[in-house]
């Protein structure tokens, strides 16, 4: 039913669903760093970035198939440990591993893992819904995920205790998990879907400027971001304040931010203040709305700027 | 309904059917060289050996899903080219690519491909229904890919005009295809499991000793062949023959023949003519049978012996 150039997959599935299906890849050293991530740390997160996607179409996760391309002189601890990380996630969201593939790799080890899910067909969040004057909401905050893992590169170890800035400062460390556990947003995706609260959404896998961009760009339209309103992380300002980083423009470009972008019409402003409540804990914030021109801008104080290009992976 | 450890996993799906969902990854120098297979020989046979798998759980395939992994230096033209032969083989079985996923890769050039199929719960084909008496058969013939493989191998390049054995030799040539683009038997395994003409079915992804083992191993029960029943590819006696080596054995344990073996019980026997007629233009070979006694052997006019392991990916 939907193909490539949203998050998921979707095809005909049980007699009144939709099913999703999606497929990720973390690959060493292009994705993750074994200094830095812990064998369970990148299985939780190889099913987290799946899980991500399927919210992202409103839909409610189901099972998942692992391809797992492994070194030679893996140990078979690393292997366990990095099931241990993977079932963690899969328990968290009620997902069962159904099946799977382990060969061996001449390099990298790395973690495929493809993920369906259900979703009511009138329920599902697209991307090309949006209409222009829809306000453009955000979960949780951004910029976190780059600086954990700009600070981890800095250090080039993960934090322990001969660290004065972490981990003694909890904003910090919290920077540092969501890059290595982010935690998707699978309750907010469901909820929102289920209320029909948003025309339109998509995950920050990429960034906030890339998801925006993708988003106006799907919906045919052109958006308007508040600067002043982007909730950045707090770890994300002190840390790139610290290497003389502008933390506000890496922080719209940082990928590896699993929240959810999503554009929300005015009639159902309510209907979405009670599916961000239903999502337990999970903030919400207002910056900026869908436009009828096609410009994508940023504004502030000092006048408006495009919005900069988000991250590419490849 | 069906985990690990069968061909493919099984959930519920569409009203009266049930949907298989299966992974596999070819990798860069664990399973193809890219001296002897063309991108787009590597797109066609990454699909080629999921559409294998659903084949033998008797399910039609359906749509797929692409994870592709690239090195940083990969030419444009390498990348179409594998996408044209991974839709050669989707047009052949009717498939559609839903969605997938194109990253940077450290080293290996991967191709992971997820398949999904739909099947009636009841004319499923699983690995653990065999029992005790039951005929094995097995379609086309083994070992030609292991011998296109070795030759190969021994040259150091594929097969050109230069070579005065292959292409003047049309069985060497097949050989070297087989092994480059094998051709699943994706028609047969829907119509053995049409007409329930099996008891159980699996594909030789890892050689007929292993899949036979397996096979076995599932249904609780032994098994007997008959060496001088295998239905050896000729090129792969010629071959193999030439370079000193057990033609019998090496196809024994040859992997990459994606050829489904069957359990067929004699209540079935003339179903299963039926269904392999259906099959146009595929032969199939009734090679030994199922036991009652967990022994593996393989008997010829010298006697019984066990049947060697099979080959093993990792």
């Amino acid at each position: 039913m939907v193909g490539i150039g949203d998050d998921a997959a979707v095809i005909r599935g049980e007699k009144r669903a939709h099913q999703v299906l999606t497929t990720d890849a973390l690959v060493e050293s292009v994705h993750f760093d074994r200094r830095f991530s812990t064998p369970a740390d990148i299985g939780y997160k190889a099913l987290a970035v799946n899980v991500s996607d399927v919210a992202a179409m409103g839909a409610t996760p189901h099972v998942a198939l692992l391809s797992l391309m492994l070194p030679a002189d893996t140990p078979i601890d690393d292997v366990d440990g990095l099931l241990d990380g993977l079932f963690e996630m899969a328990r968290a969201v009620n997902v069962t591993l159904v099946g799977g593939n382990i060969t061996r790799s001449p390099g990298p080890l790395i973690v495929d893992v493809t993920l369906t899910g259900w979703v009511h067909p009138r329920k599902m969040l697209t991307r090309s819904a949006g209409r222009p004057g829809d306000a453009l909401y955000v979960s949780g905050s951004i910029g976190g995920a780059a600086a954990g893992l700009s600070w981890l590169q800095a250090h080039g170890h993960r934090p322990n205790d001969n660290d004065d800035d972490v981990p003694g400062d909890p904003i910090l460390a919290d920077c540092v998990r969501r890059h290595v556990r982010p935690e998707p947003q699978a309750r907010l995706g469901m909820v929102v879907g289920r209320n029909r609260a948003a025309s339109a959404c998509m995950d920050l896998s990429d960034g906030l400027a890339d998801a925006v961009r993708q988003l106006a760009q799907a919906s045919g339209t052109g958006a308007k971001l508040d600067l002043s309103a982007l909730p950045v992380h707090p770890g994300a300002t002190a840390w790139f304040a610290s290497i003389g980083v502008d933390a506000v423009a890496r922080s719209l470009e940082g990928g590896d931010d699993y929240e959810l972008l999503m554009a929300v019409p005015g009639r159902t402003k309510g209907r979405f203040r009670n599916a961000s409540r239903l999502a337990r804990g999970v903030e919400v914030t207002r910056i900026g709305e869908l436009t009828g021109t096609p410009e994508l801008t940023i504004v502030s104080d000092g006048g408006g700027r495009p919005l900069p290009d988000g991250f590419v992976h490849f």
